[in-house]
């Protein structure tokens, strides 16, 4: 019988560097995780190797048995060229050919990957999208980023910047966004402009009567006697919904305007790609049906009524390692033919 | 030399049936076309088969000469079935599998595809997008359609109901659509919607100077002396566009509205594909640079800031043949490696 073969995953993230195994077979091993070093890339780079080598001495690895290494990062990069044009998360890295720089330090074939991507093909692989069929990922956090397999291949676009479904116009002339546009869904339906959102109906109703009050007010007194770097969130998504579930009815509002627009961009992106799945993941779906039944409500009004609605809307089933999973599989799909 | 082997290409029109060949080298013959009869799936087919055996005749093709044939047609569909479900503009066939009995009466085998699907494909293999690169087509007529080609290949959607590219939303809570959703792209920037803008505008306005005002006067005096069937369109935009070239405020105003929607749709398609080409086929491209010259200047203004805009803004380069060519195509794609 021939010995399992192995991809190695590597998410890179702002905080940690997460590492796991892929086989042959889509099985994933367990992962791990260790901090990201400050200092640009050259330390980025020998934590990436040193996670690597830490993996791949725990499950008695040999070179041979690895086929190849996939790198998840965030950041504008030149996918096919392995590069990183800057990390907004990690200063210091720029224009950095860091696929090609973690493959030879490894002495494995290494391939990059967009953190969204790399998710989205994780779930597609080994989560909610498992056993095919086409899928489009939303992850919902700070921003909103995508990920879009159709016919098993992650779709890159022609420039290598598709995908950004977090910049889909929903409100022409709308909020402005980070990115230079104005009425992106990302502006509307981010956790972190959802909670800015909340922010801004208390500071406009100062009478509107609402738990988020005391929370707000309690961390803006705390923020004035804190450094601009200890500063925390005056307001986030958790403290939303953990009001919305007590019943307070701003909560609720604003948990409601998300869903609706992740609706509205669902249907948009139903019109254009039609996929069987739409699977969103990030720190909003820990409210599980919570979330899924009023953005499949509002889907179901906003939908056309030529056919059925049958994109289903679904939250990931891999949690934080998606990324890692995805990576490795990208991997896979780079090297495993050869 | 091995003799050329052809491809028919069948473009089912609610007026005219267009046929014509494609080699293998992706070279097309003249077309001819031949009037829609009315009466059903019967008459349809029979229509189709005529065409289809003149044209082998012309060309002095015998069955063995021909690989396929691809029929392009309007209408959901069940494509990968060959089943048309329905045809708006030609009362009488329901759930007709086209594909089949024209292969079967013919005696090739044949292929049925959606027609603005193969108009993108026709367009991708030997118009505006030859020479390869992922292209997402827009058709500006009555309604507004979609092909999308990435990879080489046309997206069909799990469900085979993508690329309908008409009813991404623009405009949350907008004008209702025909299709039972609301702010459609198709309800604010399809030829036939910009049009009834216009109307409303001048119905509004009432002392609005403009020479539009005297043709739609005219119009609807003519059409109150006509029974319903002979009725006109009261004003359509090929008035609009001559009345814009002699200097008309409102006309302008229309087709710059018209012009900022697909340039708004254009955005989010770039945002989410990221294709090479966007090419705008129909009535409205008549214009030619008056049409793609404001429809690139509302995109390069509305388009993020992260990466210079490197999608093109095309017009199609095969006018009313990139159907019948891309049916052609399909059956290529269907029948060419066998």
């Amino acid at each position: 019988m021939a010995k399992s073969r192995y991809c190695i995953g590597i998410d890179l993230g702002g905080t940690f560097i997460k590492f796991g195994l892929l086989d042959q077979d889509r099985a994933r091993s367990e992962t791990f995780q260790l901090p990201t070093p400050e200092g640009g890339a050259d330390p980025v780079i020998a934590q990436m190797v040193a996670g690597a080598t830490r993996l791949m001495k725990k499950h008695r690895l040999a070179k041979a048995d690895v086929v190849g290494v996939g790198v998840g990062a965030p950041g504008p990069m030149r996918i096919s060229e392995g590069i990183i044009i800057a990390m907004p998360n990690i200063p210091g890295i720029e224009n950095c050919p860091m696929g090609r720089l973690v493959g030879q330090k490894l002495g494995i074939p290494a391939v990059l990957e967009n953190d969204a991507n790399a998710a989205g093909y994780g779930e597609y692989l080994c989560g909610a999208g498992k056993g095919g069929g086409d899928m489009v990922l939303l992850t919902l956090g700070t921003g909103i980023g995508g990920g879009i397999v159709i016919d098993g291949k992650v779709v890159h676009g022609a420039h290598e910047i598709g995908a950004e479904i977090g910049h889909l116009i929903v409100e022409p002339n709308g909020e402005p966004c980070g990115c230079g546009q104005c009425g992106c869904l990302e502006a509307y339906a981010s956790a972190s402009n959802l909670a800015r959102y909340a922010i801004s109906r208390l500071d406009r109703a100062k009478k509107l009567r609402t738990s988020l009050r005391a929370i707000y007010e309690r961390r803006k007194k705390l923020n004035k006697k804190r450094k601009k770097e200890q500063k925390q969130e005056e307001l986030n998504m958790a403290d939303v919904n953990a009001a919305r579930k007590a019943g307070d009815a701003l909560a609720a509002e604003v948990w409601d305007r998300g869903s609706y627009y992740l609706a509205l961009g669902c249907v948009s992106i139903s019109r254009l790609l039609d996929p069987d799945l739409i699977v969103l993941v990030g720190g909003m779906t820990k409210a599980g049906s919570d979330l899924i039944r009023p953005v499949t409500e509002h889907y179901r009004r906003l939908h056309w009524v030529l056919t059925e609605p049958k994109t289903k809307i679904v939250i990931g089933k891999l949690g934080n390692d998606a990324g890692m999973v995805g990576a490795a599989g990208v991997a896979w799909a780079a090297f495993g033919a050869k």
